[in-house]
């Protein structure tokens, strides 16, 4: 399903005079503090959010799912409502697949496809925390930590197998993500499981082509509820650090303790130079994968404060990070969700564009705390809305993406189109 | 399947000796200090702990599931597990049912069988978090708390209808944990919300039978992740207090917040005459449901501590708590994860009947710190495991329980007859 | 010492254009919603925030005290500093007093002080969790909870001593907020240490003057690491609920576990009619009491969304809250820090009035947990400094009064008033 | 003071029979499995645990400090203090000094009064998160990390100065533990306060003798509360790594994040040889350094289990690590309360050396964690307080070190030699 351009227009049109109102005050505003309106808006124009293939369906919990209508039921399908929502946002520029999930059968259909749409296709994901139906040993035991080399080797093999499908599509990197701890005390040897983590991942590195990078995630507990192999940043980073110069730390928002200051590892990461990719979503108690800035919208501008400190840092030596979203909706329509979860973010970056900062290290260098505050909060306070609209405006996006989703009653089509009992793969 | 008595005892028959020398030697150290071991051995006999149908099967995440073999696919072989269990313990004398996931077609047949092996049925579950296949409305967003007052009806309609099937088996409780709630700030209007289940609850109890009693289960998070209806003690007894004196609060110890008091909590219930229930379990990060005593025994210990102390209080109006065992297995064999949770809970409990109340009492009165923990550790750090294996030797059960379940290829038998890829309905 | 009006004008006529600019802005954009800017600016004017008397000088932690220069040494300097506070912000209305800290000795020429400024005297404080110097009992070990009478009785004729110095200010409730507990497991009897508290609070509720309110204040931890004995909101209203109807319970931001929904708690305890005060901050470890709005800025709104909604309901029973800021200035100057703690209450109360009640009524009744973020997010996203601006400008008060109490050399004049090494009473 | 062994031995010889009784039983227990009840206990008696100079006194929190009475106010009455425990528990066989409190004035005099208790002096601790009466510059806003270059040189001069003192006394290294961080977002630039800290400390590891270590200590918040220089071990970690070989980290039971694995981040740093000190302390919330082992015993076991195994494995680089007790007592008698700290960390160090690791690796092996689960918890349920006794007994202390403690009178004793109302150096 494509969008009508000329029916996105109809519906920006209806509040055109008054964006423009808003967007005019807020450029002068900006004008006074010699802030250029237009400079945010080309970045927030070039700034680009994978979706991942599995958050296109509604997510569950282990107590059930309540499936939506019109989910998608093929790859074709996901392509498809990430051409949608990049249509309505022009943020979503890209699609990140989950191997087994999402194996594409013709590839050359599937990118032309891809393309149509305007969509690359960013890290591809393994999956060595299910086993499949045909799958010879089983990952109840771990995968790359496995005690039994097959089953290791076997891991080993899928990853392998991810980096073939998306090398063929035109990804350049691999994220890896992995269930592997353990759930009682004395189940695992801690440093045995690290060490044959190590390896197997050193494989793989070795069989990925000599472009690509690889992105370790760490998360600290679940599906395991004692331990973790790769349990925190500090464990991530050794496993990127020993593997070499293309391995990099992965950030997911959700996969931190209680309290974590993420804003400052992220800022040690991208010190040292090994901040590979990041996956927004927001939570409340733990990995809950809610929408973007549904809870700590705060957080999340210091996150975007230090992330824009380090991109813009003339003596960094960290590559662009891949930015993905990764949430799993329970209860909201997964499109309308992504789309909020997009507004929340580009609204982070464009607030932390709006930090001064060189009056904030002027503060600092002074021990001047109150007046740091003022100044983050001066941008974090500031309605950037209108730069939003703008930057989506220009690109032929929507002024008012969820208004506009459900004024062109896009969900309605898809259901008449996919049927009402669809249920997409994924968690 | 039951297991030969014979061969019990045969198994038994093995470190019998060393049993009785060790247990000798605990009962002149108790002896001592003017404990008698007899009395305590006979409140373990006593003590049982209901085990809940869903238990009996690998759980799962929603990450995936690890299925073993020879699990027990109808209602019977749940029981005939549950009789194993309490074969080998002496402390599974009842199971606690679980509906829709374990109707009973024909409720004779399942009294005799249950009867069969020595047990009883305790509370019976509802279950109005999941959509079942043949269900007429959803409770994807609530159920006894529901905008909807058809839904609402629903709801009562069918606790109503699990109280029915608990009469027939003999039940004297009906047990409610709700999922009600929200994932988003903004969706639930927290106070109808509240009002709402009020009044759903107070239709069920208005249909219970009049010797029946309720217990209000409180749950902070999961599987909604902003807000729960009943989202801890304070609400739970304010609906069981509004409610009726039938009406009671159950902990489950899964069910709180990060470094939660939970034997504060106890001991306020019980205080108030209002703790009904108790669900076992153990955790480090959430609502983990792990095995009992797996990751902080010493907690359980302080609760046990709080129990008997309201138990053995003679002005105390609270009734004689209903206990069960809330775990939910990824790894371990079922059956075996159940007998290390019941030797863990009855641990605690002998450690806690150790504890010199009357030296503790004086120790508080005179402010003295140190020596109160030096009276709860003395008892803490006493291997209660003799007085354990005595009480069960004495009932008719294993010394060692698991090492006998090993020893007889209990789990080989029942893969035999059940076959290895059996899946048992439950989480 | 007493700002100049003249100068705060001046100060105010430098961006006035600017202001106006943005306010009418604003107006406009509000008024196209219905929303009428005056209605909010007028309430925004009646909010008043109390300033208790410990929060002007710098505060400490146990590793130590780094005091700043002009800090009030006395009452009446204290009363100034609140004062100056008021002046910049029109928001600073009331002072909180503790006592024995701030022991008026003349009580008229206090009450004739605080008058000549503009303020009030809201809540008074016990103190019964430090030994004061010439203390007959101590609190080491408790002091309502005491296992000894007469040590309760000193606490008891402490807080009816503190009661008479607010009635003779003027004062209408008193907060009591206890250390009581245990640090370590066993030290403390949980069930008799409540009943032993209860009673102590009778014995105050039948002190007070018939129009007084109690405020019961609850905390789960900190000064004593294991037990608190009005531990959560459960507790507080326990206890509240049996001292009588004008006992209410206390909410303190920083008093919760990790994660706690205390939105909930505050709709819930005004539900019940049961809310009678709260006390701002932040925090994101524990009870850090940092400036309010400094980490978690969305989850303040989110509690001002609770607030207003009680407060506007016309069926509602539960008092107007008594406001307070309790926070402890480590590092920042602590007038500016209220200065900034002041800003962040009223944004996230108007923001909150900005919420279409209506709308999100209907969103909830729909089950649209999406439009129900909408709702709130375009309240929230809304930059509505320029009407706390406009209120303090019809108020008499400073644009920007930071800017201003920087502009206008405040404490450098403090400075040379009172000297470079003064240290305030409190923590 | 000094105890009269004669007196000691009176105190034992009551019970020693019993204990007689029950340690025959244990060593035949126990040399069932082939376990050699005497070579544990030959390592109980080579444990030794540093008491730090500031535990001997009472300590408080923010909101007061309720001082007992017979505390040493001098270096000389600390040395004394720790002689106690070393006579009654013979595990405290070292202090541990912090500069300035405890700056010798006369070194030979001290050296020989430690020896004349046969103690040894332990790793030095600086303080950088004070300022004292005389301190040119201030610490408020940092030390190591602070932006002016003055401030770091007086912090790194006050390091080599404590060095200096350790030299003369015989110690061999350095704990720098740091309270240098930021209580409000946007006050510190993350990277550049990690750059100067890293040049701080390496200017410190230069001028250290050749044969000493440097411990790096991480902590998450407090005394700041919003980011701390060294948040975590992965920081601790990457500063240790660049420093240089005699650098590690070093573990603080109670500076981590609700529910941290410690135990995996003690394995992780043994593995790779650089975990250099260990402080032992328990906590329920935060940093509540309250007695060992007085809340979280099976997690102090787990972390014994890790230790034990690294200490024991001949691959190992990791260097034997320093131990040292870091409580601060609030309600007990401290010395009593360091008594019973010596006594947990010897029980989870003695069940430790229980299990029965090459049974767990076949375990795990055989991916077994039911099995698993049983060998840890035969091990932490045996009652392991006869080997303690015994190890003791051998060397010349207490069976029973706090009650002999109390029934020789001690504290009195020193109430009586130092007055009731002396005031510690400490927190």
């Amino acid at each position: 399903m494509r969008l009508d351009q000329q029916k996105i227009n109809q519906v920006n049109d209806q509040t055109l005079s008054e964006h423009r109102e808003s967007f005019d005050h807020l450029s002068k505003v900006l004008g006074r503090k010699d802030v250029d309106a237009n400079s945010i808006i080309g970045k927030l124009k070039e700034f680009q959010v994978a979706i991942p293939s599995w958050a296109l369906g509604t997510g569950g919990t282990r107590f059930g799912r309540f499936s939506g209508g019109g989910e998608p039921g093929t790859l074709e399908d996901k392509i498809s409502d990430v051409g949608l929502l990049h249509q309505l946002s022009q943020s979503a520029g890209s699609i990140s697949l989950h191997i087994p999930w999402d194996i594409p059968e013709d590839v050359e259909a599937i990118k032309q496809l891809a393309d149509s749409y305007g969509l690359l296709f960013d890290a591809v994901n393994s999956n060595t925390f299910q086993d499949q139906p045909d799958q010879k040993l089983s990952y109840k035991f771990g995968s790359l930590c496995h005690v039994d080399k097959a089953v290791r080797q076997q891991a080993i093999d899928h990853n392998l197998e991810v980096v073939k499908y998306g090398e063929a599509l035109g990804s350049k990197s691999l994220t890896v993500w992995l269930a592997d701890g353990s759930s009682f005390p004395g189940q695992l040897n801690f440093k045995k499981a690290f060490q044959r983590t190590l390896e197997s991942l050193q494989a793989i590195y070795a069989g990925m082509p000599s472009d690509w990078k690889m992105f370790v995630e760490y998360k600290p507990y679940e599906p395991n509820f004692y331990s973790t192999v790769i349990q925190d940043w500090g464990s991530s980073h050794m496993l990127a650090d020993k593997l070499g110069e293309r391995a990099f730390s992965l950030v997911d928002l959700g996969h931190h303790l209680p309290n974590t200051n993420i804003e400052q590892i992220v800022a040690t990461l991208m010190m040292v130079g090994k901040l590979g990719g990041f996956h927004f979503n927001d939570s409340k108690y733990g990995d809950d994968d809610v929408t973007v800035g549904s809870l700590k919208p705060y957080q999340l501008f210091l996150i975007f404060n230090e992330l824009v400190d380090g991109m813009e840092d003339p003596t960094s030596n960290n590559p662009y990070p891949a930015w993905m979203i990764d949430a799993s909706h329970n209860l909201k329509d997964p499109l309308e969700d992504l789309l909020q979860s997009l507004e929340a973010i580009k609204i982070a970056y464009a607030q932390a564009m709006l930090v001064d900062r060189a009056a904030l290290e002027e503060a600092r260098e002074n021990n001047d705390p109150t007046l740091a505050q003022e100044i983050l909060q001066a941008a974090y306070r500031t309605d950037v809305r209108p730069l939003l609209a703008q930057a989506r405006l220009q690109a032929g996006g929507a002024l008012d993406p969820i208004g506009t989703f459900r004024r062109l009653n896009v969900r309605k089509e898809l259901i008449a189109a996919r049927g009402a009992k669809t249920v997409s793969t994924g968690l």
